[in-house]
């Protein structure tokens, strides 16, 4: 495909940048850091790309998270080597070597919450010379990974602060169950409730001795409410903010735009009331809930399979006709892509790669 | 990873095939084949792998079937070059000339459901100087692509039969819609409707003195109700019996065994009654349900975000430790990963790519 070429020529399913919305996202987020003195360390689960990343750090995080090594190692790769947050437990002796060989090339921080886990790391990063910086992940109501607030937390950290091959650095305590609670007044109340679990937390380490650098947390739907913790909380780690999806967009108070969308174009028209598109669960991730169609809320999509969506309604396109998808989860669908379509004034500009698709290990 | 590295050493996520389950379901299928007289046509959306194909070819298969074009670009630059069967019908002037230019290369077969296409890919085919074999797409009760079976049927083929690009060679009447249906009597019941209009349907077509040469259907649930309708059936489509997934092994009477697995870690022990693992949306598709514990009906898996699941039972495995999960949905987990590990005795045998991973176009 070449820059310049008009959307309407592009070839389905692709999924496409809407790049001005795109860029006010990532404005929105760093005008938040400036305004609140909060840091951002932006999620990359949701963009798996180096050029993003760059982005972000260029217009002020502090640095990058990412859900798995494999992300890590790909945004490494790609000349990302400050500030990555690996937000997920590395367990095992291969993954833990992988780490090592990571930090060796790149600032990484990695979460633990299990005392034995934190020992197998400490004596990988000693064998190499070298140590490794870490927070004490905390279960702040998520009840996913994490040790209890309080003094489980703090006795962690303490035997992280202890072991010769690691550094304490602080704490994580991400509330990605809060993120999609629609209603502002309930997330806000949760969020607070979990805000203050982190920051007594933080205190009760430090009362201990241990100084707490970094308290990371927060996401799209919760950096708002976290920042009224300030400096208790130190920074937050939004994704999806950069793409937005359509679970999103039902979530009150979240102050970015939709700027992602697949585009699908209409292979059968054989059924009065449906046009038949060519995208499926291979190119629309469902996990939450059915796609919408941009800019046609007379429309629904359904699922017909591997590689089919079922549009219905009254003015359906005709065949070949193209219409752009809302995903309803932007991380999983960008997980199905190999390539980001840049899209400005209507016209192609830039393919980016994803490059970290698939990075699951 | 090194040939010949034990199982437990794998790092996870991997996708694994259970090589000697693998082969047992491709023999099963060749008996089939042997046994009915029933073609078989392979469909590549269960495995996107070339290496697969030639084993399916060479074991007897007469093709192999793709539902996107992209798949077949695929399969061809594997040296897959004959009898490949685009199963989803390939609109737009940008779609018709990729096909061209694939049937220039290798012996492609594109089904239609409209006129103005096939007019389309007639015109592209005869500029390139070639004639495109064309099967009628017929509706037998999935309601998504295809004309009715019967005269409209009857009637595109003639119109296709008179295109100078074209070459009409039959019939494709998929019923996908049943694949799934768990009870035999009842699944039988409504495959032999549908088989019974597409015979019909073919009749109806030679009977206007148009040769019928193909007739191709039915997949891994229906392959063996089908067969009662040969020779008016030629040939059938199974994809998922390479693998098996958990949906299939609800589905009564499909003589095929589970030879796919996700092999997972548990990451975090922190919560009494779970275990953790490192495998959520990104790592197994949920599209068809959730996944489950490979010989462990007492555990219960669920996703708990884009990488991580929860693992719920009384004896669970301990942090590090590793389980199999067999996919709900074989198609769309696969899509998900680069690689497949092939194991045997309990060993890594081969890696195989997962070439057409993410073809949807």
């Amino acid at each position: 495909v070449v820059t310049g070429t008009p959307i309407g020529e592009l070839d389905t399913p692709a999924l496409l940048v809407d790049l001005a919305g795109f860029e006010r996202n990532l404005a929105r987020l760093a005008d938040f850091s400036r305004r609140t003195g909060v840091a951002v360390r932006p999620h990359a689960k949701s963009h798996k790309s180096p050029l993003v990343a760059r982005k972000q750090l260029d217009l002020g995080a502090i640095g990058i998270t990412c859900s798995k090594l494999g992300e890590a190692e790909v945004l490494v790769d790609g000349g990302i080597t400050e500030g990555i947050l690996v937000s997920s437990e590395v367990v095992g002796p291969r993954k833990g070597e992988r780490l090592i060989a990571l930090a060796q090339r790149a600032g990484v921080t990695v979460v633990v919450d299990d005392p034995e886990n934190a020992a197998e790391l400490s004596a990988a990063a000693e064998r190499a010379g070298l140590r490794l910086d870490v927070l004490v992940e905390v279960n702040v109501g998520q009840e996913r990974c994490g040790v209890l607030p309080g003094a489980p937390a703090a006795d962690l950290a303490e035997h992280v602060g202890r072991l010769p091959g690691l550094r304490f650095r602080g704490l994580q305590g991400y509330v990605g169950h809060l993120q999609g609670v629609r209603d502002l007044a309930e997330r806000t109340a949760r969020c607070n409730a979990a805000m203050t679990q982190l920051v007594d937390t933080r205190r009760l380490i430090e009362s201990r001795g241990l100084p707490v650098n970094i308290v990371s947390t927060a996401g799209t739907g919760t950096h708002e409410i976290a920042a009224e913790f300030h400096p208790g909380i130190t920074e937050v780690q939004p994704g999806s903010y950069v793409w937005m999806d359509a679970s999103y967009a039902r979530v009150e108070g979240t102050p970015f735009e939709s700027a992602l969308s697949v585009f699908v174009s209409v292979v059968s028209r054989q059924r009065p009331g449906q046009a038949i598109v060519d995208a499926g669960w291979k190119a629309l991730s469902t996990d939450a809930g059915n796609p919408s169609v941009k800019g046609r809320p007379d429309l629904t999509y359904a699922p017909a399979g591997d590689e089919h969506g079922r549009i219905t309604g009254d003015d359906l396109p005709p065949l070949g006709g193209k219409l752009e998808m809302l995903p309803s989860h932007c991380d999983t669908t960008v997980n199905l892509y190999d390539r980001f379509h840049c899209v400005r004034d209507g016209r192609l500009e830039e393919v980016w790669p994803v490059a970290a698709r698939g990075a699951t290990q």
